[in-house]
């Protein structure tokens, strides 16, 4: 099972991991918080598996990737992995995230409980529109964006969710960049450059749904 | 390079396809149509990749799960390319979709300019509160939640679309697979059983945020 190169506990992973692993952390993560609201203790990589539709070789070949964490006869202890998991994702740190644009869609992302549930705290919202600057919606202050250098400092904003239409993607992920932000989360449906360090996740809810019918045509899931 | 066991063009893979390589894809199609809007005719696949960010060697791996596309010198013909493409991930048939929920989530994916960009079309929504059945938003009626099997009759409709809340997730999944739907793309963020023969994509947008958080943190993307 351990071909992926273990390491020490938590420590970065030799090389590149594959996509599906990362999601599959964030899966494995929120079981785990279930497990321990119902009290449980510890968990076999078998049990783990069997409650997200995975083989216990899945398990633990996914966590190889980042280390050594079962305890023989034991399984897991649910709080160490947990606290592993969020180190690995980053989510034991705080991620202050800044939102431009506050159409129905970044509505939708103020709204979206989702977020908050994982840590991530969407502090400030940006538009350009005047009938929505100054006002809060689902708590969180609209901005113009003119006013996104001064709000993210006071912030120590992040990252960043692009949540305007596609024409304006790019210069509102550069108006981020500019003003230090790490990552960004793009749910335009266009691809845009940034400079290297920056890192960036595309939503594109098409390829979801090509995602969707290649399965049914397919009669198969992808891995 | 062909090491993914190539099959006659455009046939079915013979194993497990991993999701990557179906994401891939919709991005080949993306930039193929782009290439034809500008009367482009044929194109390498050091070319395509390059467009992409990707190796030629990605490009041409990823393409012999499902046969043999290019020709020696020429490369790839776009239109054959493009046509092969949309035959694997469904997109070459009609896929009238539900909508369930109706809330700012809901609003925004009737408003979602990539799902009929994409020929994926929402041809009804459905919500159970009295304010917003019988109007038309974004020019799709809305109906009450009771109204689905006989809207989904006429309208023969294949996928749906869950934008409801966490706890109503998987009622409204059940009434989607009562009225025929093969495909479900869940927007809530908890996992819903379906039966066996029924696809679904789940889309989590914390996820998507914990891939960011993960690739800011470990300097790397996942692949």
């Amino acid at each position: 099972m351990d071909d992926a190169k273990p390491k020490s506990a938590a420590g970065e992973p030799d090389g590149p991991v594959p996509k599906a692993v990362v999601s599959r952390l964030s899966l494995y993560l929120r079981q785990l918080q279930q497990e321990v609201r119902e009290d449980r203790q510890t968990i076999s990589s078998k049990d783990l598996g069997a409650l997200l539709g995975f083989t216990d070789a899945q398990v633990r070949k996914d966590l190889a990737y980042f280390g050594h964490f079962g305890y023989p006869g034991i399984g897991y202890r649910c709080d160490e992995l947990m606290t592993a998991i969020k180190k690995i994702l980053g989510t034991d740190q705080q991620w202050p995230v800044a939102l431009v644009g506050v159409g129905n869609l970044g509505r939708a992302l103020l709204g979206y409980k989702g977020f908050s549930q994982r840590g991530f705290r969407i502090v400030a919202a940006f538009d350009m529109d005047p009938h929505v600057i100054g006002s809060e919606i689902e708590g969180i202050r609209v901005y113009h964006i003119d006013s996104l250098s001064e709000v993210a400092r006071e912030n120590r904003i992040r990252l960043g969710v692009v949540a305007v239409p596609s024409a304006s993607a790019q210069a509102a992920a550069e108006k981020l960049v500019a003003v230090g932000v790490e990552g960004i989360l793009n749910f335009a449906p266009v691809t845009i450059s940034l400079p290297p360090g920056v890192r960036a996740v595309g939503v594109d809810l098409a390829i979801e749904l090509e995602q969707l019918t290649f399965s049914v045509v397919s009669r198969g899931e992808p891995t």
